[in-house]
């Protein structure tokens, strides 16, 4: 199925972008593992303990530690391309997110829950890993401050679960989501597109 | 029920802090939205994590969800009238803590546990939101460094189920337990009452 | 059972290297304890969350609570010592990261879960409680940068699962399991091994 290859593009893409944030702290080859492996892995594990629904992924499925270890690690001697494989990886990566988010909307539609906590799912599968990625280098995560990440992940689950309650076909509904999605995010990189920042200074004590 | 309005005030009294708290990281709006409900929801949520206790309160009622987004949107306007407020709002904040913890406390003796980890669930409900929104604002969580905030939270839970113990009416405990609470976290902020420190400078190794 | 008064010793020697932590950050006496108490349970309950294992073991034991706080508090008049002993310490530090990762491998495999994830598991006690350490420091996790010490975790869980595998005796091979993980960490604490750093200082945007 097209969404299950999507899904190990997407952990790649995940696990790489990681390794070069490690890359970025002089991290050894082990953290290196850790932080591809917690990126890749920590937004749907994240959801999957917030909704009580075990067995995580990757005890049911070893096999994903291992591609994201083997991508995190694939990523150092591959660094010296990236940035002229740039566009390539932006791509990856906002396929990522809309792809995280189909899936995490999808598992708490079949566990019966509402439309907003679905939407939240969605969010969580495809935001977290970022977020862990970023508290874990020790950053405020880029995710509260820039790039329409977390709105393009709560559009594109409301587009999902909107076209299916219109009784649309799935899989028509399912790239249509993913489509407005990807192109809402490419458009907001190639057009420095953001949200209003609030900006405040006092202090309350 | 009473304590069920002063769970409402607790939660948006805790997402208009984060949400100053994110304008002080300059967050964008989604940001702000994102940081107020993990502030005010987190808590919780931690704590039915660490027990097993399903489904999380946001998950049975999304509403809080927009509850908590709103008050966290809402105080973009408000902010420039949030200093002169200030004394209102740490004493909603403080309401909150010992709210928070009543009901932590509550939740655990519901489900037959012991007595410490009843007052341990009521602090992590008090605590747990205020040191993930330190944690994703890149600092070091306030709890650990000032202000009783932690100690008020354990005292205002051993005095709920110990008044409890004493077999006194539930309601007349509750209300006690809330007033010490309260007043010692204002005395607190009044005096600026500390604990001391521990202050370490060698490294081993 | 010898395993249960090493877990004991590990969870001090784990306490007491947070408050250390705590006392650079200048944090208060509750911080104090409250970092001891999440550094040295923090990783079994991270394990038990992630694998959905209730009730978590402090919880169950709410002992456990009351002895890492008591570590945590005693090293504040002990501080002084500390330098002079830390031999000794970093002896006992190592003893907590082997124990804890055979405890982990244990549980897994307790629960029929496959090799790659009672590694996962013991890896998870062994190194989570220091990430959350340096996390609630505001540090960049000492894990991902220095000494061996996720390596040494995950060789000593192999050794351990794979001696059980070839049906040598139980109490042998988490003997022998423990004792080469042990001298692995000290010898890469004596010659100051390290793992080969990622350097990567391009940003992709």
């Amino acid at each position: 199925m097209l969404l299950h290859v999507l899904y190990l593009v997407a952990i790649v893409a995940e696990a790489m972008t990681a390794a070069l944030a490690a890359g970025r702290r002089r991290m050894d080859w082990v953290g290196v593992c850790l932080l591809g492996s917690v990126t890749a892995l920590g937004g749907g594990s994240c959801r999957d303990v917030l909704l009580g629904r075990y067995p995580l992924s990757w005890v049911e499925n070893p096999a994903l530690l291992g591609v994201t270890a083997v991508a995190a690690m694939a990523t150092i001697p591959l660094a010296r391309f990236m940035y002229s494989l740039r566009r390539l990886f932006l791509l990856l990566d906002a396929v990522g997110l809309v792809v995280f988010t189909v899936i995490g909307c999808n598992i708490a539609m079949a566990m019966g829950l509402s439309v907003p906590v679905a939407i939240m799912s969605g969010m969580i599968t495809g935001c977290v890993g970022g977020v862990l990625r970023d508290v874990l280098c020790n950053d405020v995560p880029l995710l509260f401050r820039s790039e329409l990440y977390a709105s393009v992940s709560v559009l594109t689950g409301g587009a999902y679960i909107g076209g299916q309650a219109m009784a649309l076909p799935h899989d028509a509904v399912l790239f249509a989501a993913m489509g407005f999605g990807l192109t809402l995010r490419l458009l907001a990189l190639r057009f420095n597109w953001n949200m209003p920042r609030f900006i405040y200074t006092q202090d309350l004590h």
